[in-house]
């Protein structure tokens, strides 16, 4: 185990019922600006219970925050906050929304030019205003994390933020609102609460890290019982309350405690979803089983752990294991509805080419043992067609 | 799941060379108390390490804290931090320094009467002075949660105490630190573990918690294999660094979130400490199997389930691997060096009367159904003797 400090100061509120209790975690007094995406929660009831929470405050509402949140959309909300000398956010909705909000209470704040450069050129910032969520897709931790992803529409760039400062005060997570989701987002979350897992436990390990594996395949597990069962009996509230409390610790910086992490499939995706706009979780199910053929020396002993304790594998030999393994990885992803071949999205060669240009641009050296350059990006993608 | 809310906001510093990082985390200028116990922290190293990093600071000594810290010592330590107006307090050692330092901090603050009031009845405190921790013996799970457990002498009296300012500000796990422990040390410390995962884990469920059953069998697996390795093979650093965060795990709040908990094992085991001073433990060991035995037709679920999953256990009935997997839990314990019977520790008839006695006078209703009372308690201890 490596050195790490960790300390997560999120109240986490959890369970049915609870949207209203946001009214004791505002400040008494604040003008709230309530974010929230495409307007699912007008249909599913959340809004109303929302707005009904928000009684007792001054309250503002940007709509449409958009999948893969655009900075373009993000600096609308913070000219809104400053016009209306909003004090409080509150994100209504999936990682989309929580991370443009993330993005949205660091820009409101910063004061050395243009906000972008938080992302762009990493600055780092000194302060950003309170915000709540109430998470109603759970897939990315955001509700737990200080990590935003913002995507720059004009330029086609999609880059990741993390502060001390942005974090949420409070997370709102009610399963009950997950119920009435449309089934490929219920798969799309399932495969990206597996593939965080994934970018934690299947990077090569220096030593022994017994207690970390243990965390990683007790959410893995529980991913591969209950996600089927979230698509086959929507209405199963215990299911549901499991696949939420899952997709936050998934990601909320535990399960990566002194070890060493991937983060290749994700840096891939995003790619991929910023060139053609793909789901994010789309492009994780496609990326992921060729990360884990390319690298499958480098990753031999993990793999064989995934298929043994999280997929009750077993085999005549460690190779014929982990190409089994790797299998059933890609089995799961397609059980939960979402394709796991670029054939699958009418992408091909010429999609690949363009991704792995970007990748050469930049340079990037991705991975546990940063060895996957544009080069192996290519063979990584050239096996997923 | 039970609606719950969860926040824990302690920082923890964790792995080798870390206690210097106290120089960074406690503020600038504060007059500091360091608080510790029997004094074997003179003798492995952490002393020097203490005040050697305590240099910028002025800064004072309290010593002498015993296991199962007592009220009396701790009002002396409050009248030292009046008397020199100290305003930070570092506690170093294991449980027992932590919670007479949680004890201390809020009763430093408590202005309305004997602070024993706290303790015996139940009064919420406003306040408490800060304080941050560096763990030697992991066990409790004290360094990241609020609770505390205090002994009044005087009384005989061992009582548990919860607030939300008693929250350490930051921890040091330094796991260099455990490996001079001496074995009964590190037997405690695991067995301690253990019990506290058992305590929530064992419970009857009324529906599905399978996310925590996982996050608690992730640590039992832990406890399991790196137990006897840390006896074993003492120098062994990825073992102790798996125990000692798989000991703040166990107790920090998060295995018990939306869970109904148990914990009358602890409960009586207190009784037990209180009047014959067997160590917090050595109680538990003997208590467990009890508890389990008795109440093996409510726990019958959970009990298969700890066999299957924990122990890799399987029966031709449930009655057998219910059987079987009480042995495996004492089996365990004997084999961490914790003896499981009451003559063990030369205890006998009279100590189960003394101990019913005084549940009987209390009225206490325990376990997660409350149908644990001294009569119960009485058939408990009688299987232990």
């Amino acid at each position: 185990m490596r050195n790490f400090s960790f300390a997560n100061p999120v109240k986490i509120i959890f369970g049915k019922d609870t949207i209203k209790d946001i009214a004791n975690e505002i400040p008494i007094g604040a003008k709230v600006l309530m974010i929230y995406g495409g307007g699912s929660i007008k249909k599913n009831g959340v809004y109303e219970q929302v707005i009904n929470a928000l009684t007792p405050f001054e309250w503002f509402e940007f709509p449409k925050i958009e999948p893969n949140p655009h900075y373009e959309t993000c600096m609308k909300a913070v000219a809104l906050i400053k016009e209306k000398k909003v004090d409080f956010v509150l994100a209504v909705g999936g990682g989309s929304v929580i991370d443009a909000t993330k993005f949205i209470v660091a820009a409101v704040c910063f004061e050395d030019g243009d906000p972008w450069k938080i992302i762009s050129e990493g600055m780092s910032i000194e302060q950003a205003m309170p915000f709540g969520t109430i998470l109603t897709l759970p897939a990315t931790g955001s509700e737990m994390n200080n990590g935003a992803v913002i995507t720059r529409a004009e330029t086609e760039d999609k880059r990741a933020f993390f502060s001390p400062y942005t974090y949420p005060k409070f997370s709102i997570l009610d399963p009950t609102t997950t119920i009435t989701l449309p089934s490929r987002q219920v798969g799309n979350g399932v495969v990206d609460t597996f593939v965080h897992i994934a970018e934690q436990y299947l990077a090569y390990r220096e030593n022994n890290t017994l207690l970390q594996d243990n965390f990683a395949e007790a959410i893995l597990k529980t991913l591969i019982v209950e996600g089927p069962k979230a698509l086959n009996i929507p209405t199963d509230y215990g299911v549901r309350a499991n696949l939420m409390w899952a997709s936050t610790w998934a990601l909320n910086g535990w399960v990566g405690c002194g070890i060493i992490q991937d983060w290749a499939t994700h840096r891939i995706g995003h790619e991929v979803t910023a060139f053609f706009g793909l789901d994010h979780a789309q492009t994780l199910a496609i990326i992921l089983p060729g990360v884990l053929t390319v690298l499958k020396e480098q990753k031999a002993k993990r793999i064989q752990l995934l298929g043994k304790e999280v997929f009750g594998l077993s085999a005549t030999s460690d190779d014929i294991l982990i190409d089994m393994t790797i299998q059933a990885v890609e089995d799961f992803f397609e059980k939960m509805g979402v394709k796991t071949h670029l054939s699958d999205y009418n992408l091909g060669d010429e999609a690949i080419e363009k991704v792995c240009e970007r990748l050469k641009e930049r340079d990037w050296k991705l991975g546990e043992c940063q060895n996957v350059d544009y080069k192996m990006a290519k063979r990584i993608l050239e096996l997923r067609k």
